[in-house]
């Protein structure tokens, strides 16, 4: 059972020192709602800090405003601490000690669990992005958002809807962009930050990997690879490569697309997206892995030459027809 | 000065044969807006058709539900004609004659213009899509939108909002489309028809575009050239490449992004975006182009390498230290 945000309100109101905690690999919600809930606790005089375990990704430093910090060994104990868009502690596995030294923890998430890993929860899986929530709570402390506030909050819920047009969306989340507005927001501004600083290996790795994409089973298939020596010859990370297969299902027919990522020399990663009707959980549970309808991934320990029939195979065997 | 939405509405009634006219080569604004309210009249009992000069383009095609004609030499004149997403009829030639057969003509558009070239006129520049004014036409005619109508006019305000991170979003495009989320809205479906139909040929033309990107200025200016034999080899149309400016800009650095377009031997189109600061009107008008000061373009007349020479000469000036 949630508690309310009445209660959650007035369990932060009692503390001093407050750290909030997001996810590792922290996307815009979990920086965005972090970012906008700590300058609201520091404006009502709180001592609250945003711990992370590195660095803020280039396209979410927009938001630091010296709250965010990665904690070094002498890191006083907080009175409370406030885990945001995620339910499990073990998201943040190298903070997690400092986190369970507060008196009193809080959890603010949007994500589908049964566990309410804290003293005291607000778990909300029917909100779009944490934002929301974090935006429902100040309400209820009759805190309207700042300007870098409501800004925070709109990257917060514009990322986690994919700029809304995800599933997740709802009339709520457009309901809160309006009142955002009345905080001033800048959102070209925003925008530009979040999707205009991509990184030219980025870049250049998403090049070559869509440059190097095959079709099969009449479109319906699309197929691209990213392999150890792309990343060397690019200068890129493997994370750059997210959103490739996105970008392969928007290719007119493909119902399927397929990233397979060269981890090792006998171990690649399937990263898998269907557009309409297809399920590619089915492929991805074939080969021990899982996830959603239209999202899902598997590793498959084998070279990668045969990853790419195995799969393809598999693929088209779900398609039909 | 506009005539009220009620004037708007008591001509539109007093009509039977109802022709509407989106701009030519229309975009998901032109169509939606123009299908919306073709739906709407229908309903209401009028003989309402959707003229366009050629076939949908493939991922607007959605909205079609039979509304949408090429128009033969002997269709019969319309007693009211209305120009959508549009205020002069010059921006449909093929179809001007037709037009101009009507008792009466109407604008609805929001485009900035000086221009009030119908009978009855609502021209508002600060809306963000023509579909906002149609949807607050149907507000004035106590008609709540269908579905169908209500995907087409989110379609018209996502498209032309850039999925609401353009500088024309305000809070009245969110208040809308928290109306259409009562109609029903299947926003995820509609995201599919807009942005997953890219045919093959101009995926193969982005990539090969980008993948020969070059910057300048450290970084500060990215280019990029499609030639008549980069569309030879990729099967792909001139049109194909309206995304690949945008694309360049969203580099990390990136302040002027650059397309030189080869229309001929020695005519070759610039298209430019500037990020933040830069100024691309003032490169624009350099070469006897024109445009704003973060979207602009002109012509240049000589081979494409001097053309590349120039514009970042003129580039690196307006960038300058």
């Amino acid at each position: 059972m949630n508690d309310s945000f009445e209660t959650i309100a007035e369990k932060l109101l009692e503390g001093d020192r407050i750290y909030l905690f997001p996810h590792e690999n922290p996307d815009g919600d979990a920086i965005g709602s972090t970012a906008a809930l700590c300058s609201m606790l520091r404006d009502m005089g709180k001592d609250c800090l945003v711990l992370i375990d590195e660095k803020l990704p280039d396209n979410l430093a927009f938001m630091d405003d010296d709250m965010f910090v990665i904690p070094d060994g002498d890191i006083e104990a907080p009175d409370i601490s406030v885990a945001v868009d995620c339910s499990e502690i073990t998201r943040f596995p190298k903070l997690m000690d400092i986190f369970k030294k507060a008196k009193t923890t809080i959890c603010i998430d949007h994500h589908v669990t049964d566990n309410m890993p804290c003293d005291y929860n607000y778990i909300d899986p029917k909100a779009a992005a944490a934002g929301e929530l974090i935006f429902l709570l100040m309400k209820t402390m009759d805190h309207k958002p700042t300007k870098r506030e409501a800004e925070a909050l709109f990257a917060a819920i514009d990322t986690d809807t994919g700029n809304f047009l995800y599933s997740n969306t709802t009339k709520q989340s457009h309901e809160i962009v309006c009142e955002l507005y009345d905080s001033g927001i800048d959102v070209p501004s925003v925008g530009i930050e979040l999707y205009e600083t991509v990184a030219p290996e980025k870049n250049r790795l998403e090049v070559m990997a869509l440059s190097q994409m095959s079709l099969f089973h009449d479109g319906k298939i699309a197929l691209t690879v990213i392999t150890q020596q792309m990343l060397e010859e690019t200068g890129a990370k493997m994370s750059d490569a997210e959103l490739v297969v996105a970008k392969l299902r928007t290719i007119k027919g493909v119902e399927i697309a397929i990233v397979l990522k060269e981890r090792g020399p006998e171990k690649i990663f399937a990263s898998m997206r269907a557009k309409s009707t297809a399920n590619v959980r089915d492929i991805a549970t074939a080969f021990g892995g899982g996830g959603h309808i239209k999202a899902a991934g598997c590793t498959m320990y084998m070279p990668l030459h045969e990853a790419v029939e195995q799969i393809i195979a598999k693929a088209e065997e779900v398609l039909g027809d």
